[in-house]
């Protein structure tokens, strides 16, 4: 009974689509896309949410400069404190704290200590209502625990670079649940060979532990990449961590792949099969390429489907017609492959359309913002909300020492986006952990002191002139509880939630 | 016939006694031993393996020093670098650097890079020997495997403290085999959970896909903590990441202890069963305390097995009847405790009898060095050579950032030690990977140089004044080739040998 009334007050709340394309079918009738011109296949409703929700969220963080901006001019009025904080109600819907608006009358305002908090206090609301309203949920898990099953598969583990860009990758781009996939987001979308295998051997022991031996079923575990280029300005807005070079960043890709693969043979062998994918997002349009490895998981460069060519093809056609056409594309592309994997390739090729149609009537096919435009860093472990394109720049890591090129590619972003503006870069280091695990959430909390102290360290000039400020948050992903603030380069009023 | 003859040569080199005590009989009679006075359990081949060993490789190390005083005193005479070349040829076995003793006549001598050389030459050389020769391997593993099987274990994993004098805890406290137990230290034995459960999860894989499934046959993962203290000076001489408070050194253990299996139990529930245990080691005596979990696994602090109370009440009686006497006293210590665990703390206890016995009859029974003596600073995952006590600290770690008091304990150990006597901390720092994963070895030089460079970072005036040297080492675990030496800050030799 408490089952069935939640899940109902979910589809309530978020009116999101399925995992599986073309198993619901669209409120919006046939007949009515085709007066429109939309996609038969694209998912009308699902849509909609999506950008009503990513407008909500970026309206919420790009209020805060004109607010600031407002400030300035009226810093050294008398009643300068209580007007500050009615237009900082008003307009961001939370108050400033008083020791940073009640020394301007002596000093002028320390307007980037400001902005950092606005930006904390922003994200703070937004993961609190994402966590208490799933507005990004899909709306049945179920259909795609079904999908894989038909696949083949038991797990779903994507690296995306950690550009921005790519953040909404999983839930938008391929429209898939966040909650089912993982994605551990890396520079370049090189990620870490031990740690991926140490999570590949973590799920693959629990499905031994529970009777589902891998080696009877037949079961693969899913590893993909998602490198990055642009159709618009592709020598600058390409993947900066290989240096705008498309075909050096599929290269890499494939070789992170190849190893991730070649490293579980070697220390499990034969029982040990992985299927490995790796795809292309055209960040100008979110359009996708997907290299499909043949029978022996070979993966070729120089071929791939293009979402893009399949939409246009397509674009005609009837639904079943142009999903017929997208799995006959399917087929021919990769004829030797297993065919639960072509399955899902086609799963993800038809999922896309809807993004590509996303992106050619909200933004009239290509994004204003082709380059970055996020509002502020996390380095971490965690941040699963954020599934939003340039809202944050990703650094997944546990030590500043391994991941250095992360957080120094963030940095170089920031200071083009607004350090050499006078504002600061806000970067939110946050650890998940598992409430269950007796001391988890004290490492958690260990770990963002650590980060944070290596993080100064490494930017001493930087955090002394308040060109960073920092925000730590831990959370507890075993709970529905909100994140909970650590500590902060600002005064935050959430301190006090401390334990 | 290949695999007989080459078991007859390695018996030959190495005259090791066996994993499981007493199950060979000594080539001393017991007559003889009783004649000396020497404990009937104690496996005097052995010890005199093992002294011997030790002897001739800390003597190698202490040769150093002496030499580079003649050297000195002799600086600035014409012939100086051939009379210091014969010189060290004669004493220590190598040649110096040309370019170190060609600039002496014009500056001094630059006795500190001199002794990090020194020090990383014979570093060198000693593990050369000792991974061509094993000069401490035991007689037979399958001893071992069999006391294993019969004790309901499939593996033990030990953590001691990073202290140098604990080094040699496994193969003459414990008398185990090295190559089969796994030993990572931490400063003051508080290892990292993660990484702990992280290689349980492997090994638990590797037996599940090998259908050794462990909750079908009941056997159990051995975790173990080492912590110590000391009989002669405890208030100073005890753990100094625990300011030398037994209690708080043991209760710290327990806690670690904890912890890990309740990370493994939340993880992976019922079937997810390890043993646990905690061991004192009193570095003056090198005898032991055990404390033996109860049937609900929990480990009292206040109570012990004491191996050098069992020595002395045993001392006269012959072999069986001490065994018999020891089992007794296993069995009225922890009563409910399962029997394969009783059978195994008997065996730790039996075993390090012989170690009592060897400190008695050659250092009288209590170290001489009773204080930290170590001759260098190891830093990274790898030194299996290294099973010699009070010749190398210890620091178990993958970035500095994580391990940073560990690498401080170190630190703060050779101030004392050598740096105040103007003399450097030589740090090897060493990845050792196996080969058969591919880019395994350009990872762990990654890691190798990650290292070096923070610890440089974190030690600047150490680093910019000569203080610190380092040698940067990699190996390939899987093989049977050498040490692979990857840079040095003195000019090595053997980078040539560099791929």
């Amino acid at each position: 009974m408490l089952q069935r009334s939640k899940s109902a007050q979910s589809s309530k709340l978020n009116r999101a689509p399925l995992g599986r394309p073309g198993a619901r079918a669209s409120v919006v009738s046939a007949v009515v896309e085709k007066q429109r011109g939309i996609h038969a296949i694209t998912d009308v409703q699902d849509n909609a949410q999506l950008i009503s929700y990513e407008r909500s969220v970026k309206d919420s963080f790009d209020r805060i400069e004109p607010v600031l901006r407002q400030l300035v001019a009226i810093q050294f009025e008398i009643d300068f404190a209580s007007q500050a904080q009615e237009i900082a109600d008003r307009e961001l819907g939370f108050e400033l704290p008083f020791d940073l608006l009640n020394a301007a009358w002596t000093n002028q305002l320390d307007i980037k200590a400001l902005y950092a908090y606005c930006v904390f206090e922003t994200y703070r609301r937004f993961c609190d209502h994402s966590i208490a309203t799933s507005p990004l949920a899909m709306h049945s898990d179920s259909d795609f625990d079904e999908l894989l099953e038909e696949c083949g598969l038991h797990a779903v583990d994507l690296t995306p670079c950690a550009d921005g860009r790519l953040a909404h990758v999983i839930r938008s781009v391929l429209r898939l649940p966040p909650n089912k996939v993982r994605r551990k987001s890396y520079a370049g979308a090189v990620f870490d060979i031990d740690d991926n295998v140490q999570k590949w051997t973590e799920v693959e022991l629990l499905r031994e532990r529970a009777g589902l031996s891998t080696s009877i079923s037949g079961s693969r575990y899913l590893k993909g990449v998602v490198y990055h280029f642009s159709t618009i300005d592709g020598q600058c807005e390409g993947c900066a961590a290989h240096g705008s070079k498309d075909d050096q960043a599929a290269l890499a890709g494939r070789d992170a792949l190849y190893a991730f693969r070649e490293a579980i043979e070697h220390t499990h062998c034969c029982g040990a099969s992985v299927d490995l994918l790796l795809i292309g997002v055209d960040t100008a349009t979110d359009s996708i390429r997907v290299h499909v490895p043949d029978e022996n998981g070979d993966i070729s460069l120089d071929s791939h489907l293009s979402s893009i060519e399949l939409f246009e093809q397509t674009q005609n056609e009837p639904r079943d017609r142009a999903r017929e056409q997208i799995q006959q594309a399917v087929a021919r592309e990769c004829p030797t492959t297993r065919s639960g994997l072509k399955r899902f390739v086609g799963a993800l090729i038809e999922n896309n359309l809807s993004q590509i149609e996303l992106v050619k009537a909200e933004f009239d096919g290509t994004y204003a913002d082709i380059g970055h435009a996020e509002r502020f860093i996390g380095v971490g472990v965690g941040f699963e909300e954020i599934q939003i394109r340039n809202l944050m720049y990703f650094a997944y890591l546990k030590t500043i020492e391994e991941g250095a090129s992360d957080i120094d590619v963030g940095l170089k972003i920031f200071k083009s986006l607004n350090i050499s503006r006078g504002l600061p870069a806000p970067i939110i280091v946050r650890f998940d952990y598992h409430g269950s695990i007796p001391g988890a959430r004290e490492r958690a909390m260990n770990r963002c002191q650590q980060i944070t102290e290596a993080t100064i360290k490494r930017f001493p000039q930087h955090a002394d002139g308040g060109s960073i400020h920092i925000l730590k948050v831990v959370r507890d992903c075993q709970s529905e509880s909100p994140i909970e603030i650590i500590d902060s380069s600002v005064p935050m009023t959430g301190i006090e939630r401390k334990a």
